[in-house]
């Protein structure tokens, strides 16, 4: 059966935990060896909306296993303006390679396309909807720092309602067992209560906390995201707390050693430079682990053992 | 001597049977083998008008034979832009690759290129003027279908006066014998006299009726085209027109069944998504074929034996 | 230690001897060797703003070494829509590939990347500062028509006020021994005088004229820019001279046989194309040996032997 990966609601926990270890194999795999394994395949990279970042990650990890890229980057694809219908792209380029990676401004599109595909696709983002391979990424740098996923004490920082990325990981750490999270947002942005209901949510508690200080003294990882200032329909409360949710040098110094900051980029000021020559910075750690997940998200889509 | 693919007006018979004969050889070829026809080698991709599917079909094509893409798909080419000549740009380029496929706004620049570059050069689209590949496609996709070309009875359905391809396929099947074309198109949209006229018109004989209906029933293959609105200076006649030429799944009812439907893409409404799940449907197929024949023509241009 | 190429102004001239060598080195390498190269390195083409000949120019070089190419081409990189800081860029980047190449509209961007990145960072050009690798493939044409680059007589002409390249040019040739220099050019675009002072201006000389005819009768070799109407405040001054410093080939009719006529390209009006079919041609082998000179600069940067 075709393999896509289209939102992390579709994964179970062993699924993910499969992710996880082909992402371990991959890191440990010689780049000459890794280099073999998809010679000859090709990925399609269909990006109607712009994100750099997300395309050149997915391109570099097809590339570092030995493949092909082809595609588009461009808001205007033209057959799509001569009236082509979305399902008539894909059984057009579903012809041209052996996979697709997909980024849409409308929900639901990874969903549809991987109905209509014949090759595997990867939901690149579609809307505020899912962005699968981040989580995946997301969970492995967590496994990496930590040794595991179970147990730990995860601060979140910011734009709790609107982040995309926040949600989707937080509703994968639910799967894992034994979890505190830390909620650290304005008021008007706190995590929407249905995300807090889980099949195993005896063994996941949530605090909550409007002050980063005491995140910072409190667990094992803060995950920080931008607040955005079109979030706010009233501009004063925007000023008031735009700069309680930035962390800097001066307020990791009683931080637990151990401590890790992860975001999912690009940051804007809610982490000071200064944060970047410490070792609690973990976030560029963090792209270079997207790019392994990335090539175990392709070879296990591809069904290409290692 | 260098070849190029301009027009089909220089393909003689046997340069079409040729493209045909090494398109079904490349169809036939273990995708392995294939990775190793065009190592190094380097396809330039000169789109100075988007044309994506035509591009990726190409892009893909020279993948699938292990060699290398890089090109433009920007109607602004900078250095046109600083002034520069075509015939310039294409004394530069042709230094970075070893085959170069253009699209182009304006007529006759396929030709002027071929005409300046040291590389083969592959027209794939000069304003309403060729689109060989197109054509050779086609050709090899009613091969494909019927095991040969020549004795069908071939439906040409829609806008038979501005269409490139029809026009460009009707001559192309002309150098075939024995022929029925039916033409089926609105009183303002027929297909122009001289293009009935050929060498070997005595062998080709053509049909005309204004009723989709009937091309139903009485050929093998239906090649449909896309009527578009502005080619009708009077809206009042479009209105008329414009849905006698959309086919779906109930028009299919009492049809042959090898009956083929063809069409060059995009689609707006003239093929019903009915009509995708039926066995009458070969436009996506068509596709397919697409990239056979551009490995074809890229092996041929190359002079690289398969 | 990490190697970049930023500015000529970092070279010595043992140094640009290697790059020379090295260039010599890649031309007389066959085909197949050469793809064996950089298989598995990636290249990233950052150009912030566009430059089609340039990247090309990279990009073949880089797949005819093996390699692959990823990157942007865009004024637009998303990210750096969304406030991302450049330096945070380039910390993402980093992860995706073996080496970069910058181009950047900004003076300066080329210096700051190299003191971000992790990987060797190509300066394709920031503002009006630096672009070696169009220096040293000046350096490259002359050596390869001249056997050698000290010891000849060279005219610069057109605008030597402005033209980046005609002055890291001049100021690499001087490093050189005994160099004789014809400037030629509008008393408005004259050499500023700084560029004339150097170590070893003692074998070095410059001569001046504002005739053109005179350079054709006098030296090895003619390097020729074009005149840009917008650096003239007044616009009466640039009709006067505009056309004084073109050349047609009715004035190389006395030319000495060994002469060459160079040019960074795009031209043009300011070399005719009835030039072209002299011997006295050169600017179109100068894009060649482009494509083997940066072929030298990729090796060199990852450290690769040939």
């Amino acid at each position: 059966m075709k393999r896509d990966l289209i939102s992390m609601d579709d994964l179970t926990l062993e699924d993910i935990k499969e992710f996880l270890q082909l992402a371990a194999t991959v890191e440990e795999l010689p780049a000459g060896e890794k280099m073999t394994k998809l010679v000859g395949k090709i990925l399609m990279v269909m990006f109607f909306e712009p994100s750099t970042r997300t395309r050149l990650s997915f391109e570099s990890a097809m590339c570092r296993l030995g493949g092909s890229v082809i595609g588009f980057n461009h808001q205007m694809a033209t057959s799509v303006a001569k009236g082509e219908s979305f399902i008539d792209t894909i059984h057009t380029v579903e012809n041209y390679a052996d996979i697709m990676v997909i980024r849409h401004p409308r929900e639901g599109t990874g969903r549809l396309a991987s109905e209509t595909s014949r090759i595997p696709v990867i939901n690149a983002g579609d809307g505020t909807n899912q962005h699968p391979s981040q989580t995946l990424l997301d969970l492995y740098t967590i496994q990496k720092f930590f040794g595991g996923i179970e147990g730990l004490k995860i601060a979140f920082v910011g734009d709790l309602k609107y982040s995309r990325t926040v949600h989707s990981l937080i509703r994968a750490l639910m799967k894992f067992k034994d979890q505190d999270f830390l909620l650290v947002s304005p008021d008007t942005l706190r995590l929407p209560e249905y995300l807090k209901r889980a099949e195993k949510q005896d063994t996941v508690r949530f605090h909550e906390t409007a002050s980063l200080k005491e995140a910072v003294s409190w667990g094992d990882l803060i995950y920080m995201t931008r607040i955005q200032k079109e979030r706010f329909p009233d501009l004063v409360e925007y000023e008031k707390v735009k700069d309680s949710y930035c962390i800097d040098e001066k307020m990791l110094e009683h931080a637990p050693e151990c401590l890790r900051v992860l975001h999912p980029l690009p940051r804007v000021n809610e982490i000071s430079y200064s944060v970047d020559r410490t070792t609690y910075a973990g976030y560029f750690e963090q792209v270079g682990n997207g790019l392994i997940m990335r090539q175990a998200i392709l070879l296990q889509l591809l069904g290409v053992a290692i």
